[in-house]
């Protein structure tokens, strides 16, 4: 199924635009850890995304748990979208290696991927039609402006990024962008320049975004197009549910206010 | 023990700037086949450069060969530094766990690291004082300059990850760049901005690099400061040992010209 389309079903059904990263940063079993998370949480999410660095650290345990947490995910709940968060970029014959790995190995719907070798060499994930590639645009960090915002031109380094996406991929709906929430200016600021396309935004959460900016800044001409993550704030939260909840309902008391209709 | 210490004894010893790439894309056993080409190539390199996307398509099994060639190269190549080509480069707390990976578990000397996230970015990496860090500055493929070759105030884009990289870690002798070996007029021009840093070049062999312009172009003041990589026309030759002489003896022919001394 196309991602695009899986997604979209799946913001409609659970009303949601939450995302949540299972970032597992812990020493017990990874994938018993995020059983318990998708269980208390699958009908508040519009995806799950794993990032395969918290897996690899721990070696064949690691990628053992996240195999496992995707194979859970397709068997228990496969109408919701896994991306994988592993911010790959290299030339072509090794992207596609890496596109093997998200796609048929772990079985994910989308993957995000890195820019700076260009968007050309991202050609093997775009050679999955139906997966959803997310191109990494502006990040949520505190260094990110370092190379993201320098001036090109008349435009800044991560704008275009998106315009050079767009351009090479038309209206793909599959290909997308993401853009940290800490920075909702800039997020303002794309919005305008990729139409209705779909941003992932990650950084809400214990970095400490205003969910409110977030929404207000991102949302596309139909209400949507945001996939908003949060990761360590709702899995290490006491209780995950209740503040997948909240952050669920916070993200709609926005995004449903009068003002973004 | 300290990465360019390492890799200059080798150096020497060896007689080499050649880096041979364990991209090693086949079906049968990855391990065996790298053990064949370490053995017979071991006293004509610098370093070994297996790149993870290679095992990583083929999950629990690839991951195997892959710890098991690092394994096997300390056990009985424990002179040899080992470059894990991971390309990673993400937000801080998420590249604790891929230098967790790449150090502690693969018990690699070296990674290749991703800029566009910001020199900032890269601190946990930078933490394992004794590793070589290698910042991806400008990279081989074709579609390379749609955003390393851009132009920011004076300097491209590639400059300015040069040049904030030397300004937030000094002369720290292990922060290192990589420049592809196809675009050797960036590479001559990088040479200026660096003083005499290592820096990683592949794309030579398959990717049909000039020897003479790359060894030309990026010697430093003591003839040396390279790591030339290649990777698909060694390890897929049909006597890997008489190609990687073949290719270490090109690159002194040149290397030892009157005209680099």
């Amino acid at each position: 199924m196309q991602f695009h389309k899986q997604l979209n079903s799946l913001i409609k059904t659970n009303n949601s635009l939450l995302c949540v990263g299972l970032d597992t940063d812990i020493e017990e079993d990874q994938f018993e850890f995020n059983k318990k998370i998708i269980d208390q949480t699958h009908d508040l999410v519009c995806a799950y995304k794993p990032n395969p660095a918290f897996y690899e650290s721990h070696g064949l345990a690691g990628l053992r748990s996240l195999i496992a947490t995707c194979d859970y995910l397709k068997a228990t709940y496969r109408h919701i979208p896994i991306i994988i968060d592993a911010k790959r970029g290299d030339i072509g014959n090794t992207n596609k290696q890496y596109a093997t790995y998200a796609f048929s190995y772990l079985g994910g719907d989308a993957i995000t991927v890195m820019p700076y070798m260009g968007i050309e060499s991202l050609k093997p994930f775009f050679a999955y039609k139906e997966k959803g590639i997310i191109v990494g645009c502006h990040s949520s960090n505190k260094g990110s402006e370092e190379f993201q915002d320098l001036i090109v031109g008349n435009v800044a380094v991560y704008e275009q990024v998106a315009l050079n996406l767009i351009k090479q991929q038309g209206r793909n709906p599959n290909a997308m962008i993401f853009m940290g929430a800490t920075y909702p200016d800039q997020l303002k600021r794309i919005r305008e320049f990729v139409d209705d396309m779909t941003i992932l935004v990650p950084g809400v959460g214990a970095q400490g975004a205003s969910i409110q900016e977030v929404v207000e800044a991102g949302l596309n001409s139909k209400g949507t197009g945001l996939i908003i993550n949060a990761s360590r704030s709702i899995i290490f939260a006491d209780d995950p549910r209740a503040a997948a909840l909240q952050l669920r309902n916070e993200i709609n008391m926005y995004r449903l206010s009068p003002d973004n209709k």
